[in-house]
C-alpha cells in the first residue's frame, strides 16, 4: 500500500472479528515499528505480545474494563525501557523513551492497516496494573496497548482542527 | 512509494543540500503529521515552520551547536499543547501528548521519505532556550526539532537489536 494512502486510510479500529492474526505479520509488524528512529539507536523500546487470555483480561481491567482489550485477538503492549535510555539521563526517561515508543506504535499501525488489519493506541490504563498482569522489571514501563485484529467495523476518520491552527510559521 | 519500503529506507539525514524545499511538501507532511491518532482526537500539537534564519540559529544554539539545524533550508519544531491536552491531567502533560506528538512526526518524516527528501529527528536540545527562539507560551512546549532537505548524504541505516531482545510473549 502506497505511504499516503496508508496514512490517510488507518483509523483507530475497536470491534474486532475472531479470526486470528497471523504470527508472522505481527512479528514482521514489530520489525517495522524498530526501524524507526531512536535516541541514540539505543531502540529503549520492547513489545509484549499478548495472546493468552488471562493476561488479556488483565490487560483489559487494567484499561478501566474497555472490553475491546480482552476481545482483540492479539494485544501488543510497547514499553519503555528506562535502563537501555539511562545514558541520557532525566531527559531520556522522560521524553526519549516515550517518543521513541510512540514512533514505533505509529510504524506498526500503519503496517497493519496496510495488511487489512485494524488497531487501536489504548493510552487510558493504570500502568501498575498493567506492569503486574506482564511481570515487567521496575525500569519496564508500559505505555501503550495496542489490541490488533481484522476490522469487524469501520474505523471512523475523525476530524482533524484546520492547519492554520496548527501550523505556525517562524515563530508562535 | 510503498509503506514497507518508505519505512525500510528512511534514515536520518543531517547534511542537506541549499535547493530550497517546496512549502506544499512540507504543508501536505504537516496534514499526514496530523492524521497520526492522538489522545481524545485532541491533537495536542503544534507545528512550527522556521525558515528565518536568525530563528534557524538560534534553535541551533539551543541545540548544542548541531550545525544542521542552520543548515537545513527548512526547520519544523513540533510542539506538544499542554492546554490542548488538559482534559486528561497529569498523564495527558506528561505522556499522552508527548506520544501524540512523536506520531506526527514519524508520519512527517516517512512522508518526506517517499517524497525524496531528508530529515532528522532532534531531540537533545536545550527546550527554555528553544522557546526564547520561537515565542512560545508557557503551555507549548517544543519537544522535537526536525531539520528538513534534499539529502546530500546518503544516510546510514543503523543496527537494529536482534527481535528476540526486544520481543515477548505474553509475559516479560
Amino acid at each position: 500500500m502506497e505511504v499516503v494512502e496508508c496514512i490517510e486510510g488507518r483509523t483507530s479500529v475497536r470491534v474486532f472479528k475472531p479470526d486470528p492474526v497471523d504470527d508472522d505479520v505481527v512479528q514482521e509488524g514489530l520489525r517495522l515499528a524498530n526501524l524507526a528512529p531512536s535516541a541514540g539507536n539505543l531502540q529503549a523500546r520492547d513489545f509484549i505480545v499478548v495472546k493468552d487470555s488471562s493476561v488479556k483480561k488483565a490487560l483489559m481491567l487494567a484499561a478501566f474494563s474497555q472490553e475491546f482489550v480482552r476481545t482483540a485477538p492479539v494485544v501488543v503492549v510497547f514499553c519503555a525501557n528506562l535502563e537501555r535510555i539511562g545514558h541520557y539521563g532525566q531527559r531520556g526517561k522522560e521524553l526519549y523513551c516515550l517518543q521513541d515508543v510512540a514512533a514505533a506504535v505509529e510504524n506498526f499501525s500503519l503496517y497493519l492497516h496496510s495488511k487489512g488489519l485494524g488497531s487501536v493506541w489504548v493510552g487510558a490504563f493504570d500502568e501498575a496494573k498493567a506492569a503486574v498482569a506482564l511481570g515487567t522489571p521496575e525500569h519496564v514501563r508500559p505505555v501503550a496497548i495496542v489490541p490488533v485484529g481484522y476490522p469487524a467495523e469501520r474505523g471512523l476518520r475523525r476530524k482533524r482542527l484546520p492547519s492554520d491552527q496548527l501550523v505556525h510559521r517562524d515563530r508562535w
